[in-house]
């Protein structure tokens, strides 16, 4: 029997990205879907892409969680908690694509983000499932906090080098470039096309919302605490985050020493994929699918590393790492109903 | 066992785009591909997006027919004939997404062409593979003509109309526009990032190759000669092709009966979805996907109806198509293989 | 002294232009800007590119017609009724690029726009601007009707073979494809980034305003009532509108009859360049100017004759021929200020 | 008497956009261009933007020394040493938009370009112009090295941090984006657009010709050797070069004094726009104009300043600035013909 999978906030991007991927998923089924700005309508009035192939309608939140064995949601930070309670008391398990769970420091939380924490309890037991960095610890857990975009590419870009100590952990510099899908469905002027459209700026520089997360997954993998630059841009494009990322060297490390660590760390792992010397990390390869490319880079006449990663920020950005952490809840094969070979244009 | 597929031509557009649909049909895979320009390379060295998941290494033609019980054949007009003969020689299917069989006439092949038919006998025993029209006469045949991609297009979006008399089949216009892949991977002014961004213009106004096979659709649906006047012009786009057709409606003819018409027609057919009144086609909601999504408009003022095909044109205007011939041919669901959800974004 | 120029709605995507060609305007200066939306804010507060080169402030409609020798209005239709007639109770120049004026038919503008004309004597002396068309009777006018913007591109490409007789004035279609400028600076869906990049649809199929607007051009011009049938497309590009227009050769036309007939309709109009046979109009090669590129095609296997034309839909389509008709009422050289060489690329 | 000028290699971006620009300088005027692919063809045959504007015919190099008063070059580097000799001989000012004369030691331009100085004292007497950081050593000069793009967005983001030494110069790292038309009109399957458009990639990571052009220019101002990490990367997008600059804070170093430094650096240069803070650079306001708008910003949390600087990569970043070097050169006001109001959109 397949999976009952319901979605809450189905109508954003993050949802809707949801829909069509647990609808390819051979062992999960979309058993019902919530909308709070288009409940009782069907999703395909809000995606015509949808139409014929899901109808469903939009229903009450409560209703999802009843006729689902795990519930996604992909809401506004502030909106997941309850939510999250109310599956825990049912047993239900719930992966939440939203920021009310990714954050262990209750402080960071209310600097960053402004609530607090209604059940601090219900946090302890919660888990941050990045899969390729905390595998062994979301296995079981029933409240699971899936990483955000940037915070998904850029660690995923300096793991290697930090757990190994190859480079400094202070000075860290993410520069980060996303598609338009990062701004959401919601209109607003940034995502106006005329706006966007042969433009490219930054926004939120240094204080972007996404810095603590970063910063709390690399200070992990320090052993200590890491703190970055993180600078994120709006890029002309549907899809894609990049991320360029520079620390510096440690002395004497060379260059077969780091690609060895990346090797290492990685060789186990389907979507990561450490590409050869000389070929760069481009969004355009990783479009629509869950995979992360990586490439790496040094700059020896400064000492400088550079680490690029590529992913579909709304796929290993967000609904397909959400579903990968599912199939680990579930005892499959991770790579089920992600096995997508990105499009070559 | 699977299908053994080969793809001539594989490092072009529609070999690999077929490359990456064939990988995830459950019942066929890739055999062994070809191409003149990257012999001895592998595909994944011409598409970054492939690597690690197709890193076949590019053979000789012939050696992808030995090895292939279905080849599929992506090359420049006047090299599939040889190709055609020796696969029926050795009693495989040959399906050619070129130009060489898909006209019946050998003097339009001639005019528009400028080859002829070396085995007029192969060409009397092949079959013009567009299914939702001509499903009946495909099955059992080993040479298929599988069609462009405006020729897909234009037909479907006409189809109901012209068969039930509906309109009048003198004065028929296409004014299609086909994003950037049509113009395929090689390098070309006209496809060079700064010419097309921000750009949009007409070409081969009136005199397009596509035209005596889209007329050769028409008038086997009307049962008389067809005449159209087919312009195609360039979109900044990747990928679609967005056909408004206009015919003048014939004296009292309803808004209902066409839509009857239409409905009647497709209600089998899993891969034209008549859109509901209101929502428009639009090559954003088919991306990807094998579907023809049609909307029907009638302008009252003018007697005039319109009817407004959407394709993705390395799909259902090429790949695809291609694998829902496959599927036919070998007793498949059509469908199998090609059952992908639009992205909604 | 400089002609002060007023305009009213500023911060509209058409106010915003007048402002930008006129600061390059020899002979005018900005004396006064407006703006509903943004009273008491900066143009350059609203559009950063302005900034340090225009600050003024957005005032008052009324304060702005008293700074000024001419008003220029960009304002939704319905609003431009009472501006105007303070504007000729003051002997002001009004240009108004809104719709309030177009129609001399008041029947049409209560069926196309649900208003009506609250002092008809004004209409009656008003004049739709259009130069090439009309020049003779825009001197000496005080209210005058801007055209809009496919309503300038369409009987632009038409008017030639309309004025000659050369063909047939019964089943007339233009199939138009505009820039995202077309749908203002208002957050729509339609216009949000990611819905319309990488999209292409059409949109009011057979049911939009400037359907009656072109109608009355092109009866104007074959002395008998014309109707057409028109679809706009929404093109996902900033700036252009290409217009592809089709009729019926009236038989025995020939090709060179046409080209003659177009080469002497505007052999003295600077802003329409006639394209050399062999090269297609292409909204990349008139961004940001004020000219109308023309080509012209004949379908010899069919008898239809196909005239592309693209034009800058803020400038030649708005802005630009606001200014033109500026100058032509202030005795200036009809290119004063217009001058502009298109950028390449 | 206009300034007679003549552009070598008018066919290539740079030469297009010189033609366009000097079209439109009051005090110069076009006297002859050349170009080797296009020899005896005309300009609006190559960009058909120019039609009817400029269609003077592609002549040899010498022909147009021989016609001009100043001779811009845009030439692949090596191209350039014999013709300013020439230039130089004949008395003639040469600006050279080629990298033949940027690097002041033969030994950087040996490392990174594979020539050598065939005139070592004519290089001494060139200049390297970028008139915001080296103004007066410009006047006078014949030979003029007009700097690339990178190379004038990065030194003019972090001049005013630099000369005042608020900064640390070890360790700053320049992360470019460049529109597409950095790469050129020759084809390459970088620029091809299905490639670009939906991508984004880093190229030359830490290895592009531009980095001694730029340290060459920090070393200058901070009056001691400055060694930098530069990343470019491609956008989809026609212009603009938007670069993120990265340097340590020096202790102490507070946001008024660094803001204080920039206005009082800049507060004469008409091209440079500090923009308030609030507000960042964006390359969509300053597309087809020759201001570079500058936005400031530190990470406190780390110590970190963040210069973000945005130019038109054609016109500030090519044949703007050419231009404004010509001014310099004739005791033109600098913003002669060069007075563009960004258009917002």
């Amino acid at each position: 029997m397949k999976i009952k999978v319901g979605i809450i906030g189905a109508t954003g991007y993050a949802g809707a990205e949801l829909v069509r991927l647990i609808t390819s998923h051979p062992q999960a089924e979309v058993a019902a879907i919530s909308s709070v700005s288009f409940e009782g309508k069907a999703l395909s009035a809000v995606y015509p892409s949808y139409i014929f192939l899901n109808d469903m309608i939009c229903e009450k939140a409560d209703t999802v969680v009843d006729k689902s064995d795990v519930i996604f949601a992909a809401l506004p930070h502030g909106l997941s908690q309850d939510l999250a309670k109310e599956c825990f008391d049912k047993d239900k398990i719930f992966i939440d694509l939203g920021a009310d769970f990714r954050l262990e420091s209750e402080e960071d939380y209310k600097e960053w983000y402004g609530g607090e924490y209604k059940d601090k309890e219900l946090h302890a037991k919660s888990v941050y499932a990045l899969p390729e960095l905390f595998r062994t610890q979301i296995k079981g857990k029933k409240t699971i906090a899936n990483p955000g975009c940037y915070t998904t590419g850029v660690p995923l870009a300096l793991a290697p080098a930090v757990v190994n100590g190859l480079v400094e952990i202070v000075g860290i510099i993410a520069d980060c470039k996303s598609g338009a899908t990062g701004a959401g469905r919601g209109l607003s002027q940034n995502a106006h096309f005329t706006d966007l459209n042969e433009g490219f700026h930054p926004y939120k520089v240094a204080c972007h919302r996404h810095t603590p997360e970063i910063e709390q997954t690399l200070s992990h993998l320090a052993n200590e605490s890491v703190k970055i630059t993180f600078v994120p841009h709006l890029l002309p494009v549907n899809r894609g985050i990049l991320s360029t990322c520079y620390a510096r060297l440690k002395d004497g490390v060379t260059d077969e020493q780091i690609r060895k660590a990346y090797e290492d760390f990685y060789k186990d792992e389907y979507f990561v994929r450490l590409l050869p010397q000389g070929v760069a990390a481009d969004i355009h390869n990783i479009k629509y699918s869950n995979f992360c490319d990586i490439s790496l880079h040094t700059d020896s006449r400064t000492g400088t590393f550079i680490a690029v990663s590529a992913i579909d920020n709304m796929v290993k950005g967000a609904a397909g790492q959400a579903i990968q952490n599912m199939n680990i809840l579930f005892n499959l094969d991770e790579k089920t109903g992600l096995d997508i070979i990105p499009p070559a244009f």
